[in-house]
Formats: structure tokens, sequence, C-alpha cells
């Protein structure tokens, strides 16, 4: 197990009915801002719940905030939040909403050019952004209780991740209702998305981290056991409360404590959402297999381990066995409604090139080893035609 | 799932040599009392360590805190600490220095008595403890990463638990390297106490709680895994690293998060250490095996799910799946070393009836339903002889 410091000061507060609890957080005298999305949560009764709890507060809304949160969208909510002297930010949304609240939160107390820390993160040291907190409608990314947050910059081609660690929510309201009124690809984009950032903190090589492996074995086994159920029955509270409650533990920092990571799948991945427009959760289920595939040599040991514990498949040679492990977690994004070929999507190989050359140019090697060169990168493209 | 809410802001320190880290988590200015108990850490070297580490602090030192630990023992600390302006406490040892800190912690900034917050908890809510931190030297309460303290005071025969969410403690350094030098009795009560805590925050009834199951088991996994191997090889950091990690994740509010909760073998055995002198974990492991089988009717679906997950039983009908669930914890605490019979222990039936009785006289029914009432407590007793 490789020495690590760990701290999560987010206070959850998880179950039906719990946003009216948010009232119990804020203090009296506290200037709220409200951020959310498209307007979903105005339809599904969300919106009123939180403004309901908040009745009596000074409030000031910013709704808009897109999928891949945009630059030029969240620098609005920054000039009313200087404006308006906000105490505390409450993102009420899914990944987007939230990491773009990270943003504004840290945009509103610095005084220059915010995509400024975005290129240069040094400078996050001497920015104490907003306090901020959240009402979670969409089990995906984890940003309701971590301090990573990923934004976008159209007109620059640019999307990078930041992660400052004063960005914690102070408290995450987690409502499993949230989950009944979802449409369906948002859930399995939820699912594949969970299982996929658990397989980057865990599927690497053996390091002795015992308990994170079977807490992220937990995680996956779960998933499998819901995944295709949640589909079919999304208003079930036992199957919307364990799929919530596994997307937050899947990137909170827990299973990453003292082991190798990954991140390899979503390196790649990004790239064909930049180009092709692909929603994340899908580039990541036609990564995913290609890149295990490619990497079967370096990664044998813990692609056994993930084969037995969490598929049950024992019978057989190595390469046998890995391959029955690819073709089930294949399967798997299948059964979830996510097609695992990039030739499902009208794609072919035309865009290979350019995508293993900006890795190339940025002189990136990826994965748990920096083993997964721009050639490599090439060849899990083409395991994904 | 049952509605939670979760807030563990304790920063862990983990690894090889992290000791050192302490220089860079307590301020120049701030006048440090160290907190120990008989002596150990000055033969292992963990005391110079630190003392290393707080070169130039202005540092005041109390030793001398003894298992259980007791009120008149501690208040002398509470004296010095009042009159020394301590800013932080540093507790380094196992749970009985750390429980103990947490008491000083709380009663230096209480003017009156201390013992009445120990008898009406309603009054923690007015006291701001000092901060604490710790140096984990023995694995085995979790108080490292939870709120929790467990005091006693012998002129009364009382022994009580209070919890007060300030007393998490700032930071936790754990360096597996402590485990090293731990007598090989030590390691046995930490092992079997761990399992226990884990068993008791999840051999209830099902809840849904699909990923706390997981987790659950994979501690009680990774302790199986470990135990007996750990008692040979107590130098093997991947070993005694995967030990001290299970330890803090077996009771830092994880696996508890929205499950029902037991605790009535920790209530039993804490009687019969109270009357005998037994130690905790020898308690828990005489207690436990009985209390599953008095209570295999109530707890018959999560016992052949622990049974199955945790030791592979399957075969059988289900009463002899429970009986071999109930053998195989038996014999993997006989295994570290613990015998599981009070006449292991020459101890008889004499106190049963006055166990029963305290039980009877507090009103209290113990277990996730309140189902074990003092006959049911006799029975249990009977069943460990």
């Amino acid at each position: 197990m490789n020495n690590f410091t760990f701290k999560n000061p987010t206070k959850l507060i998880f179950g039906k009915g719990q946003i009216s609890q948010i009232t119990d957080e804020i203090n009296k005298d506290t200037k709220v801002m409200v951020t959310y999305g498209g307007g979903s949560i105005k339809k599904n009764g969300i919106y009123d719940q939180v403004m309901a709890a908040l009745k009596g507060y000074d409030v000031v809304e910013f709704g808009g905030i897109e999928a891949n949160p945009q630059y030029s969208t969240l620098m609005k909510a920054v000039e009313i939040g200087k404006k308006e002297k906000i105490d505390l930010l409450l993102a009420v949304g899914g990944g987007s909403t939230i990491d773009g609240t990270k943003f504004i939160a840290t945009a509103i107390n610095y005084e220059s050019d915010p995509w400024e820390f975005m290129l240069d993160q040094s400078i996050l040291g001497s920015i104490t952004p907003v306090k901020l907190a959240t009402v979670l409608t969409l089990p995906a990314t984890g940003s309701e209780m971590n301090c990573g947050a990923v934004i976008s910059r159209k007109e620059r081609e640019e999307k990078f991740a930041f992660m400052h660690p004063l960005n914690y929510p102070q408290f995450s309201v987690l409502d499993p209702q949230a989950c009944y009124s979802l449409p369906k690809k948002q859930i399995a984009n939820g699912v594949v998305d969970t299982f996929v950032h658990t397989l980057e903190q865990y599927l690497t090589y053996p390091a002795n981290g015992m308990i994170q492996d079977r807490f992220a074995e937990g995680v996956l086994l779960t998933l499998k056991e819901i995944g295709a159920d949640l589909l079919e029955n999304q208003t079930s509270y036992d199957l919307a409360s364990n799929f919530m409650l596994s997307a937050t533990m899947g990137l909170n920092g827990f299973i990453a404590m003292g082991v190798p990571e990954d991140w390899a799948t979503h390196m790649i991945g990004h790239e064909l959402t930049a180009i092709h427009g692909l929603d994340h959760g899908v580039t990541l289920a036609i990564v995913g297999p290609s890149l295990i595939n490619v990497m079967r040599e370096e990664k044998c040991a813990k692609i056994l381990q993930y084969g037995e514990r969490v598929w049950g498949i024992t019978a057989g040679g190595e390469q046998e066995r890995i391959d029955a492990t690819i073709a089930a977690t294949r399967s798997f994004y299948e059964k979830m409604g996510i097609k695992t070929h990039l030739s499902d999507y009208g794609i072919g190989s035309e865009n290979f090139a350019t995508i293993a050359g900006r890795f190339e140019s940025r002189g990136w090697n990826l994965g748990e080893n920096q083993s997964i060169t721009p050639a490599k990168v090439m060849e899990i493209l083409e395991g994904a035609l």
C-alpha cells in the first residue's frame, strides 16, 4: 500500500425527503445563489422543494448551466456573484451543474481572468473560494463529495479539470427519488460512468490495498446487480438509493487511498467527446473494453482478480479468463443500452491520428505506469472500431 | 436503506515514516500537550519520532493513561491543560489514550465537574472542546477517525461512552510500522475487536444497504485473510497496513450509513470486563458466537449472507449453514489465539443473574430490534459457558 493522505469534509444528507433539511444547514443571514441546469428541476418538483426550504433567505438564481459546463456561461454567474456578494452557492443538479458551480465559487474570489487558474493551477493556493453546497439530481460524477471539476471553453477547444481542496461541498443532499424522473439514457450513462470511475482506481496492478480492492469490488458488484433492473424500475427506492450511493462512493477518494490509478479510458474518451460529441458515458463504454484488451499484460493480475470476484470467472487459462472478463464487461455496458463500438455510432478511424497526435504533442503517456504511449492509444482506438 | 447524515472531517496521514508530517499540520505558535499511555512508545521509537517532529514547539507531556482510561487519571491532565492554556492535544497511543484525550479535550473547556456531561450528554452541545489529533500505535478501536470515546470511573463502577461531533481528530497519523512491536495479544484483540465492530453494523436484518454490506464484508474478508498471518509475521508491512486500515474503516461511520446496528455483543462484553476483568477483545470472542446462535431466527437472512460471502458456506439447509457460520466465526477467533468459552477462563454462571439484572434495572433491551431482553442475555451467557 502506498503512503497517502485523505480528508473529505463534505456532510452527506441522504434519503427520502431530505431536501427540506437544507434549512438547518444554512444560517438565516446567508445570501444564497442557487445554480442549476436546463430546467428539469422545475418539472420534477426539486426546484419547488429547494425554494420552499429557502423561504425567508435572500436568494439569487442562476439557471442554464449546460452539459460540459462552458466558461462563457459560468462567467455570467461569476459577474452576478461578485455584484450580489454571495455567501453560499447551492448547486441543484448533476455533475455539470456542480462542477460549474465549483468554478463559479473559485472565480468569484479571483480578481483576474479565471481561465488563468485553469491553465496554471498553482494559482489556486492563493484563492479562497465562496462556500458551496449541492442538491444532487443525477448520480454519476461523484462531484457532490469531491473537490474536482471539469470545465470547457468551446472557442479555444479546451476542456480542463481542476481541484481545489476548499471546493468540497459543505453539504450535499442526496434524495434518491430524484432518479425517478431521469431519462433512461442518463441512468445508463451514470451507471457506466460510476463503473468506469471505479475501474480506473482498481484495474491497475496489485498494490496490497486489500480493503480498497474489496470496496471497489463492492461498488462494481452493486452496479452489476442493480444496473439492468434500474433501467426497468427506476422508481424503486431500493435500486435508486444504492445507485446514488454507489456513484458517490465511486469517486470520493475512499477507494483510491494508497493505490495506483489509471484514468486513460477517461483521457481518451474526452477526446472522442471533443471531436465527435459522444456522451461521456458512451465514450467510456467504447474505450474501456479495448483498453483492457490492449493492456492485458500489464494489468493481468488485476484483470484476473476482477474477473473472478466481480464476474465469477474462474475457468480456463489466464488468456481465456481475461477474454471472458472483457466480454462480461462489454456485455454489461450493452445491457445498459450503451453500444460499445465506434462503428455503432457511424465513426471510423478518420480521427485516430489526430487524437494520438494530441497526446503526442502534449508529451502525455497515460495510465498507471505511463506506458500508454500515443502508439498504444492508436491500438486502443483501432480495437474499439 | 434508511435516511442518514454522514460527516467525517478527520485527515488521515497514512504510511511509512509519516510521523514527521505532523510538523506540517501544526502551526508553530501552537501550545501542544502530548498524551500517551504506559510508556511503550518510549521503547519502540515512536515517542522520539513525535518529539523530533515537535522540536521548536511549546510542548507539555502527560503520560500514564491506562487501558479503560480512568476519570481520576484524566482529571490530572485536565488540570494541567487548563493551567497551561493548551491549544492542541496530541494523543500518541491506542484507543484508550485517544479516548481519554477526547475526554480531556472536552473537560478542559467545561467549567463544572466533567462527569456531569458523561451522565447528561445534552450538556455537550454547549462545550467547544480543545482541538485534538492522534498518532495511532494500536489498531483496534477506530477512535482515530471517529468522535466517540469510552471513559471509566472505578470508584463509582461506571463506564460510559460519549460522542461529541467536535472530537473528530484534526488529523491522525497511521504508520503501520507501529504494529511491529505490539504484543501478539494486542494484535489478536485488535483483529477480533475490528471484526466484531464490523459485525455489529452488519449482522442485523436486510436493509437494502448493498454498498454498506459489501464494504463491511470487505473488512471481514480482509481480516479473515490476514489475521493468522499477521500473528506470525507482524513485521510484514503489507499485513500491518491492511490491518491498520481495516480497524479505521471498521468504525469511522462508512459501513454504518443508513443501516441498522446491533452492539449487544459489546454491551454484554462490557459487563464481563467490569465484573471479571477480561480483555475487551476476549469478551467479544466469547459473547459473539453465542449471541449469533441465540438470535439466529431474527438474524437469519444476514447470517446466511455473511456465511456465504465471508466464509463460502453454501451447502446444506438454512440451520446447518447457520451452524457452520457460527463455527467458522468461533474458529477464526480461536485461531487468533483467543479462547471463546467462559470456562476457558475459569468463569462459570455465578454472575449471570447479576449481569442480566443490571440490564433489567436500567430498563435496557439490546440489539437492532431491542429484542435482546434480560432473559435473552441470560440465554446468551449460558451459551457462552
